[in-house]
């Protein structure tokens, strides 16, 4: 026999997007033929094998696959796409792709379909769909659900999206303290499957209550005589549905969970909460905090009409513009000393320049430390000393080399030394400022990183205009 | 009987760092005093209230607290509090803490130290540490191993960091094919404990080559008498050791991993890789895309001492410093000009400052897609496209408020024309950069990410006040 055709290849190769994306682009033009993978009506042979290909190139995707596709195509390549997925994971799909993306398929989906799609899935996947399906959808699939579902579903939907209620789900498996871990395996082996990622059983008493967590593995070693109260941890992490998600992704990474228990406030045991969700939410956080610095409302479908893109970015630009207004009426108290020295409004920039990629630096790694939980208020002034004392260095040595160069350029000591000391300042200001900006905002109850960048770069700008050019205004006119 | 009582207070809640800094602080004058939990000469009572206070507080923390702790706190507070750490719980924590701190708390280290902590260590666990030990502690910890962990280790040892080999452990269980489940079930129960995250058993033939995985809850829920060949599943994600372990988070996020055979050229089962390394790797992947663009070299210890963070930011910072140059020199072209409008040195800022704020927010976008795999050469003309419209309805609606705002400034139609026409016309830049930068970098094997907020901002200044004080120049004098 041959060892290797029993183990088929590795699935998490990368998809062809560009051969895909071929196929695509050859039946674009007849999409409106093709309705779905059984029923289309093309001309050219050539169509029909470049359909053939593309239905089997689609029909070996993953879900999570597929919505990365789905994510990389511009709408109407998305749609025709869409329309040749395989329906069974219609409901799969949705559930992975980003909200943008998601609405746009919604919108070209009959109800029929999306109640097909949405079928299938559990009641957790159902409450986080619902915000976003026809409220016709949503009252028909609720409808064929039983009543201990449906209060499932409204008890997610109770939540905020960044709560741990919103992201848990309701499979849970439990068992009482007081058996054999014999009796456990044999009442395990009734169910058809057990949830995914089991890999503890909850242990409760008979109002619910959780008394601890019985960990496969050690179900798995222990003698199937012992009691499940002797073999059980009862020093569990459990979350509440109302903790934010962040903290609670935070704790599964800092002690290696898997799965944990959700319980309310008498400790009932209300549902679970799995890595693969926490997962999702460290990706979106570190991409959130990305997004944010640089001024980016929220996620955006890169192929996302225009006018969306524009609405999403408007604010920071406006922003943006208003700080770059005051930093240019900043100049506008100097022009009589620029039309004396016009040296002076070639070298300003370099003074701003500086000023907002140190500060950029600084402030990025304090919202980098602050998403991991690093500072305390107590750190915040020591911090902040450390931040001027690597300014100060960097300007004096950063401040002489643009010194000389100007002196070289412009014959003239006083400009050099005025460029040395600004530069100096300039960089302690974006220090002072790279620190207290995520400080402050953490401190308000805000993100840190919200257009931090934006900001800093504001007070640099204005900030280092006016200590240029005031400097130079008092020493060499 | 209480029910409350049963299960203790989850473990996730804060860290309260600031009450252990106050007691370090009262410490602080006397850590040299303080050798070891259970060893110190302290002169008043309150210096010994606080330090069996801080003693008990410190015992309580899990190694990863710890590690969030000392990596909080300034090296003088980072020694006392790691010289009053558990021995036994070294090793872990120095496989959590950032390579910086790791290299500070090794350096304070006795030898005889050293060995203890890595002594309970597994094999791969050892061989991450092993770069920063003393050559003389590596030898006498590898001594000390019998000889098939030391070829594991020196197997682990020679793969590169982001390799899927470096991150892999050893602690395999594996079956054979032709075996009962309830063999399986006996021979589980003569482990005294299963290694962390086990959810799947390995299957493998009499060659350890892969011939499939039983996932425990098949295990479970399957018949005693089924065969494994029966139960398992052969479609099975694996992963060679020299793989890029970001690859291999995204295919553990994608296709909900807990663990995964790693395996040889001949399909050999040579370790496995578990979620919870990956998912460290998805947060430091995020971690370091922030902070490549913002030009820090890598992650900074943040109390490291200043002239390490001086040597960490200043390549960018002269990069910064040359771009910063080169715009001055553009500015420089048109001294001339300037001298006439004074108006130009005042109005030229808040172009430059528009392109930098649009670029970046382009090339977030475009780097945070990538990072997720959704970008491939066909779709970079078509986001190319989709930017510069979004930059020319941007540029043309704040191109004409600030042309608008100029006029009544200046009282000049020129100069508000101008304006408007440079701010469209630097937008359009900027997009077009934001989108090439990333692209080129990627198509070149470099990180899309590494500098390029300087790179696009570089490109936005010089261009802004090229474009800008050009058209001042062609059109007003």
């Amino acid at each position: 026999m041959d060892n290797q055709s029993n183990v088929s290849e590795p699935e998490h190769q990368h998809i062809d997007t560009d051969h895909i994306c071929e196929l695509v682009a050859t039946l674009l033009p007849v999409a409106e033929y093709i309705h779905s993978p059984s029923q289309s009506y093309l001309q050219t042979p050539e169509q029909e094998q470049a359909l053939a290909e593309l239905i089997i190139a689609l029909h070996d995707l993953h879900p999570a696959d597929m919505a990365t596709l789905l994510e990389s195509l511009p709408l109407a390549e998305r749609m025709l796409v869409w329309k040749l997925a395989i329906p069974t994971e219609d409901g799969e799909v949705l559930l992975e792709v980003s909200d943008p993306v998601r609405e746009t398929l919604i919108e070209n989906m009959e109800q029929q379909e999306l109640l097909a799609a949405v079928d299938d899935l559990d009641a957790d996947e159902l409450a986080e769909l619902a915000p976003d399906l026809p409220k016709q959808v949503v009252y028909a699939a609720l409808s064929s659900r039983d009543e201990q579902e449906q209060a499932q579903i409204a008890a997610s939907m109770s939540f905020e999206d960044n709560q741990v209620g919103a992201l848990m789900d309701f499979e849970l498996v439990s068992i009482r303290a007081d058996v054999s871990c014999e009796v456990v395996l044999r009442y395990l082996r009734r169910f058809e499957r057990l949830p995914d990622h089991t890999d503890k059983i909850f242990v409760v008493d008979d109002q619910d209550v959780l008394q601890g967590v019985l960990p496969i593995r050690s179900l798995l070693v222990s003698d199937p005589e012992a009691l499940v109260s002797d073999v059980m941890a009862d020093d569990v992490v459990t979350f509440r549905p109302e903790e934010d998600v962040e903290e609670a992704a935070a704790a599964f990474e800092r002690y290696d969970l898997v799965t944990a228990p959700v319980v309310n406030d008498d400790r009932k045991l209300i549902g679970r909460i799995t890595i693969d969700e926490m997962v999702d939410v460290i990706r979106e956080e570190s991409e959130s905090d990305m997004l944010n610095m640089a001024g980016l409302r929220e996620e955006e479908d890169l192929f996302a009409p225009i006018i969306d893109s524009v609405k999403n970015r408007w604010i920071w630009l406006a922003v943006n513009l208003c700080t770059a207004f005051i930093a240019s009426r900043v100049i506008g108290l100097f022009e009589h000393s620029i039309e004396k020295i016009v040296a002076l409004a070639t070298l300003m920039p370099i003074v701003a320049g500086i000023g907002g990629n140190s500060g950029n630096q600084t402030i990025t790694m304090i919202v980098r430390a602050m998403t991991s939980g690093q500072i305390s208020n107590n750190q915040a002034r020591r911090l902040l000393h450390k931040e001027q004392g690597v300014s100060l260095v960097n300007g004096l040595i950063w401040g002489s080399v643009m010194g000389i160069v100007s002196y070289f350029l412009y014959h003239s000591i006083g400009i050099g030394l005025v460029m040395v000391a600004a530069m100096t300042l300039n960089l302690l200001l974006a220090a002072t400022v790279g620190v207290l900006i995520p400080v402050l905002m953490q401190k308000s109850g805000r993100d840190p990183a919200l257009g931090s960048s934006v900001l800093i770069t504001a007070v640099t700008d204005s900030g280092g205009f006016f200590i240029f050019l005031g400097l130079a205004t008092l020493f060499l006119l």
